[in-house]
C-alpha cells in the first residue's frame, strides 16, 4: 500500500462523521469494563461458592477460611473496579460530564453482592440437586456442579441478578452473556428464578427480563420464555421495563422447543410439551401437548 | 506401555493408507491459517470499527488517528499472511504443486477489505441502532455494541462477506465459525444482508450461503433461512453455488424457531410467526402464523 | 468493608452447614480434573488424528512418525493423570476413603484409548467425507476437517465414547461438554454412532445417552434424539442406564428442529422433516413431514 | 499439617510486631508500582527510540508516525500510572496520610520525559556509534543497537536519569535495576553521562549517584566509579546527596577492573589501566597503570 | 533435509553410548523439579514475608491473615511437590531403584521451612535496615525491600539455607541460582550469615559453602569469600564438605573486588580494602589496604 | 497533553534526520530476529542435548527417539527462520537491496548445526564432568547439568560457536548474550574452547573473540581473557578479525579476577593466581601469583 492510500482510509475512519455512532469516549479517561477481568472474577466467585470444585486445587478443611477470605478480598477490589466502569459507561451514554458518585455506588454494590453470597450458594446447591434428580444420565451431584451447563448458566445468572436488582448497569448483561456464549442458555439478569431450577442440555433456551419462575421448575433445550410484543413510545422506541414475559409457577416442566410468550401464567405443576406454542395462561396441573 | 506397543500404534498411525484422508501436506512447507491469529486480527478490526469500545483503553480524540493507523498497519501485515495461507491451502486441496500467485492475491484482498472498512463500519452502526430499537431490554446503543451477540455475529459476518466476495478461500469460513461458536448464530459469509439488521438472542439461527436479506430485518433465536434440497451432479456430489436459500425483503420480522427453506421470497414488511415452517413465497405485508 | 463485616461473611461461607452440599473434598488431597489440561490434550489428539491440519505446523512426511510418537507419549502421561483424577473424584463421591486402584485403572484406560486411535481416525475420515458430500457450501474435505463444527463435535464424541465404554467417570462428560460449549452440539458419550455421520450447522442438536445411530446418517441443527420420560426408583430418583433414546438406522436424514423421543426406531433410509415431533417408530424408507 | 499448626504460623506472621518493618500499607489502597508493567513500558520506549529494531515488526516508512504516535499514547497513560504509584509510595514512606498532588506530578513528569525523547534518542544514537567504533568484534552499528548490553543499560539509564532529574521517586531506581539485572551494569539514575559512551562487556560495572562523565568515554567490565566513604549524620545515618563520586572528563578510557573512588577528577584523554585502584585526581592525558 | 539424513542424526542422539552421560532417567517416571514453579513459589514466599510490597496488591489490614494463610497453603502443597522431586532426583543419581521415603521427607522439610518463616522475616527486616543505613543513595527502608538486589539475593539465600540445613537436595541450589542469575550475587545455601547483612551493588560477589558471617557485615560488589584450594580423595575427586571458606566476624566491611580465601578469620570490626587479596587471618579491628 | 503537543513530538521522532541512525528498515519487509523465539529454540536444543533434564518431563526410554526427532524437526524449521532473519539483517546493514540467497544459506547453516549436535553433546558431557570434579560443593554430575551457570553458558557458547564458524551473522551474538545476561559469563562465539572446560561461579568472566583454549581448563569468576589493544584502520575504525586474545593451553587453572590480555600463550598446566594482571606469555607449568 502506498502511504497515500492508507492515509486516506485512516482519515476517513477518524472523521467525526463516521465516528459519531460507533465511538465511545469515556468521561475523564474512564475505560470500558474488562470482559477478561470479569471472567476471572467469575472464576473466583465459583471457587468461593463451590470450594474444592473450582480454584485452589487440593484445598484442605483447615485452610478453607483463608482461601475464601483471600479470594473474597480479591473479588471485592477487582469487581468494584469493573462495576465502577459500568456506572461510568452509563454516565457517558447519558451524556453526563461527571461521574463522581460512581465510586461510592460501586463500593456499595459489591458489598451487597458479597453479603448475598451465602444465599446464592444455597440456591445453587438446590439447583445442583435438581440437575442430579432431573437427569438419569448424571452420576452424582458433584458431576453436575463440575460439568453441567445448567449450573454454569445459573451461577452467572444468580450473581448477575443480584447486581441487576442493585441497579448496576452493563455488568450484569456482560456476565449473563459470558454464560450465554459458553452454554447457549440466555437468561436475562432481570428474571426472577426460584430454587431447585434445572435446564437440561440448554442450548437455545431464552428467559426474558420480566419472567418470574417458581421453585422446582425444569426446562429442556430450546425453550423460549419470551415477550409476545412490546409497545412503542411516541418516538417509536420500545417502552422499557414493562412486565411482558411469562410467570411460571412451582413444579412446572417445559419440554424442548416449547415457546411461551407474553405475561401469561403457567399454573403450578403443569407440563408443557415439546414444540408447544403458547400465548395464553394455563391452569395449575395442565398438560399441554402440541396438536400435531 | 512397552516400547513395542507404542511403536506399533505410531507406525499404524503413520502409514500412507491410514493417513490418506486425514493428512494435510502443504505446498512447500506452507502451513494452515492460524485460528488464534485470526481471532486477534478480528479484535484489532473491532478496535478500528468501534474505537473506545474495544482495544486501546483510554484512547483520546487527539490520538485516534495514530491508533487507527497503527492498528490498520498491523492488520494489513498479519491478515495478508493468513489470507495467503488460505489461498495456499486451497491450491494444495486442488492438487496444485505451486502457489506462486497466492502472495499477490492475498495482498490485493487485504487492501480491498481495508478500503471497505468505512462502509462496514457504517453498516454495523445501523445494526447497533437496530438492536437498541428492537430490544426493550437494551439501555443504550453502546450497550448493544459492547455486549450483544447480534453485533458480534454481524461484525464477523460483514468482514467475512467482503473476503468471500473477493474469492478468498477458507478464511471467511473460519471467521464466521468464530462467531458461530461464540454466539450460536451461523451466518454463511456468502449471504447478502442489508443495513439495520438485528438478531435477538440468536442461538440456533442459520442463514444460508445464497440468502438475500433486505434492510431493517429482525430475526429471533432459532430461525433457519435454509435450503430445501440441493441437486447432485453425476457423481452424486452436491452442485455448488446454486441459489437455494430465501430472499427476505425489507422490514420483515421473523419470530423464534421459524424455518424458511428454499429460494422463496418473503415480501416486504411481512411478519413470520414463531415455529412457522415455510417453503413457499409470501406476498409483501403477509402475516404468517403457525397453524397449531 | 470493615474487618468485622468480611469476617462474618467468610465465617458463614466456611460453616459446615453451608458447605455440606457444595464442597468437594478429595481423598488424600486428590484434586479435580483440569479442564484446561483436557482441552490441550484434545488439541494433541487432534494433531495425531489429523496431522498437518492441527499442531506441528509445517510437519514433513519424513518426520511424521516423530511427531505422532512424541505427541502420543505426551498424551499418554497427561491423560492418564486426568483420568486418574476422574476415578478419584468418583471414589470420593461414592464416599470411599481410599482409591488405590485408580492409578492402575487409568493406565489401562489410556492404553486402550490409544489402541483405538487408528479406528477413531478412520471413522472421523468418513465423517469428514460425509460433511463434504452433505453440504453444497463446502469446498473440500480439508475445509470440513479444519473448520466444521460437525467434525469438532464428532472428534470429541468419538474419543469420549471410547472412554465411556471403558467405564471412565467424569472425563467423557467433560470432553463432550467442551464440544457442546464450542459448537452447540450435545452428544452424550454413551451414544453409539456409526461411520459417515454429519450434522449440518449443529446448534441445538441433542443426542441422548442410549441412542444408537447407524452409518451414513445426516442431521440438521436443532434436532433432538431424546428420552420421552424416565422411570423413578422408590426414592424418586431417576433409574440410571435404561435404554430410553431412539435407534436411527443407516442412511437416515433428519431435518432441522425435529424432535424424536423414546426408544423407537427410525427405519433405514427414512427422511424426517423439519420440526417433526415423533414418538413412535417408523418403517424403513418412511418420509415424515410435520402436519402443519 | 494440622489446622492448629498452620493457624499458629499465620497468626505469628500477621502480628503487628512481626509486620512492623516489612509491611507496606499504601495510602487509600494505592498499590506498589508494577515491575512487569515497567518492563513492558521500557519495551515500548525502545520501539519509539529505535523503530524497526524493536516492536512493530515489519513497520514501513509510510506508517511510522502511526506507530510512534500510538505507542507514545500508550506509554503516556501507562507510565503516568506507574509514576503516580511511585509518588504515592514515597508519600506513604514519609508517613503522609494523603497524596492528592501525586496525580498532577506524575502527569507533568511523563510529559517532560516524552518531550526529552528526541534528545534521548540522539544520545543513544551516539552511544551505538561508540559501541561500533570501540569493539573490533562488532559488525555494524545496528548489531550494537540490537544486541549489546551497553545499549540496553544506557537506554534504561538515559530514561531513568530524566525521571530522576524530575524528582520522580522509586521508578528511576526500578528502571535502572531492570538493566542491572539483565546486563550486570549498575548505573545510578543520578549520574550524568555525556554522549558517545560505551561500556564493553559490562558485567560488574558500577557508576555512582553523583558521577559526572564527559563525552566519548569508554569503560570495560568490572570498573567501579564509587564513593570512598560517606559521612554520617548525628543519628549515624549516611547523609544523602553529597557529591562523592568521580568526575570523568571527555575521551577517557578505563580498563577492566579499575576502581576509582571519591570526588576526584580523571582529566581529559586519560587512560586508566586494568585493576588500577585510584583515589586521587589525575591530570589530563595521564596514563595510569597498576604497579604490580 | 532428506528423511535419511535426519533419521541418522536422531538415531545417533538416541544411542545408549551418546546418551550415557547426559540423559536423566527418573525413578518410576518422576520428573525434574520445575524451575518455573520454584520462581512462582519464591514470589509467594516474598508476598508472605513482605506483605504489601509483593503479591496481593491493595491488601488491607483486615484481610492480611486470609492472604497469608491462603498463600502459605499454596506454598505448602507446591513446594512439597518440588522438594519431593529434588529428593527423587538425588535417589536416581545415587542409583537407587526406589524412593519411597521421599514423600515423607519433603513433607517434613516444607513444614520445617514454614515454621522458620517468622525468623526468616525478622532477619530480612534487619537486612533491609542495613541496606538503608549502608547506602547514602537509598531514600527509605521500603525502597530497599522493593528494589535492591541485596534483598533479593538474601531472601533467596535465607530460604535456601533453611532447606540446605534440612538436607534437601538440589532445590536450595536452584533457588540460590535464581538469585545469582538475577543479581550477579552467588551465595551458596550452605553459608551461615548473621543478621543485618548488606551487599551493595553486588555483581560478582561469591560467598562459599562453608563461610560463617557474623552480624552487621557489609560487602561491596566483586567480593569473593572463597576456598584457597581443596583436597582430592584417592580417586582424584574433591572431598566434599570440608570447612574451606572464611569466617567473617561481626561489624566487618569488605570493599569491592576484595578476595578472601581459605578457612581464615576476619576479626570483628575489621575493614578490608578494595581489591585486597587475603589468605591469612586478621585480628579484630584490622584495616587492610592493598599495597599497590 | 493537547493534540498539538503530542503531534509535535511524534513528528520530531518521525523525521528522517532524527531517524537516520536509529531506524532499521529491512529489505522487503523482512523483520529482525525474535529473541523470544531464539530463547525457546535454545530450550528445545537443551532438551535434545540433555534429555530428561530439560523438556518433555517423564520421557521414557522407548519414546526417546520420537521426542528427539520431533524436537529436532521443530528446531529445524524455527531456527532456519531466525537465521534467515539474521542474514537479511546483515544484507540490509550492508546496503544491499536484495537478499535472495539468504534462504538457502540459512537452510545450510541449520543443517550443519544439527549434524554437529552429537559432537556438541559429547563436549558438554565432558564440561559437566569437569564441573563436578572441579567444585567440591557439587553433589553429582546431574546437578551441574541442571543448575550450574557454567553449563548454561557453555551450552549457548558451543551452539553459537558452530553458527559463527558457518558465517551466520547476528544470531550467534544474540545466543551468547542470552547466556551472558543469565549467567554474567560473556564468551564470544568466535572463541575456540576444548573439552572439559569449567567456569566456577562465573560472574564477570570475559572470553574474547580470538581466544584459543585447550582441554581441561578451569576458570573462576571475574577472569578476563581480553585484547590488550586493537589497531585502527585509516578511517580510525578498529580493524576486525585480528588475533588479539590469549591462547590458553591444556590443564590450565586461572583464579578469580585474573586479567590476561593480548595474543599471548599460557603454557600447559600453568596456574594463574587470583587478580593477576598478565600481558606476557608464560611457560608450561608456570605458577603466577600477584605480587601484592
Amino acid at each position: 500500500m502506498t502511504k497515500k492510500y492508507i492515509n486516506e482510509i485512516v482519515k476517513q475512519l477518524s472523521t467525526n462523521e463516521l465516528l459519531s455512532k460507533v465511538y465511545h469516549k469515556g468521561i475523564k479517561s474512564t475505560v470500558m469494563p474488562s470482559v477478561k477481568n470479569l471472567k476471572e472474577i467469575m472464576d473466583d466467585l465459583k471457587s468461593v461458592i463451590f470450594p474444592g470444585y473450582f480454584g485452589n486445587p487440593g484445598m484442605e478443611t483447615y485452610s478453607i477460611e483463608y482461601h475464601i477470605g483471600a479470594t473474597l478480598d480479591r473479588i471485592y477490589s477487582r469487581l468494584k473496579k469493573e462495576i465502577k466502569r459500568g456506572y461510568c459507561f452509563s454516565c457517558a451514554e447519558e451524556g453526563k460530564s461527571d461521574c463522581s458518585l460512581c465510586g461510592e455506588q460501586s463500593e456499595k454494590a459489591v458489598e451487597m453482592l458479597i453479603k448475598e453470597l451465602p444465599k446464592i450458594r444455597h440456591l445453587l446447591g438446590t439447583d445442583a440437586l435438581a440437575a442430579y434428580e432431573g437427569d438419569p444420565a448424571s452420576r452424582s451431584v458433584g458431576e453436575t456442579i463440575f460439568s453441567y451447563p445448567s449450573i454454569k448458566a445459573l451461577t452467572n445468572y444468580r450473581i448477575s441478578h443480584e447486581l441487576f436488582i442493585l441497579g448496576v448497569p452493563l455488568i450484569p448483561r456482560i456476565i449473563s452473556e459470558l454464560a450465554h456464549s459458553e452454554t447457549g442458555i440466555d437468561i436475562h439478569p432481570g428474571a426472577e428464578i426460584g430454587e431447585k431450577f434445572f435446564i437440561d442440555h440448554g442450548t437455545g433456551v431464552v428467559i426474558g427480563e420480566t419472567c418470574i419462575i417458581g421453585r422446582n421448575v425444569r426446562l429442556y433445550q430450546g425453550v423460549t420464555l419470551g415477550a409476545k410484543s412490546f409497545p412503542l413510545d411516541e418516538q417509536g422506541n420500545p417502552i422499557k421495563g414493562i412486565a411482558r414475559h411469562p410467570v411460571v409457577e412451582d413444579d412446572v416442566v417445559i419440554y424442548s422447543g416449547a415457546t411461551i410468550l407474553g405475561r401469561i401464567t403457567i399454573g403450578r405443576g403443569s407440563q408443557i410439551g415439546g414444540n408447544v406454542w403458547l400465548t395464553k395462561s394455563v391452569e395449575p396441573g395442565s398438560v399441554i401437548r402440541a396438536s400435531f
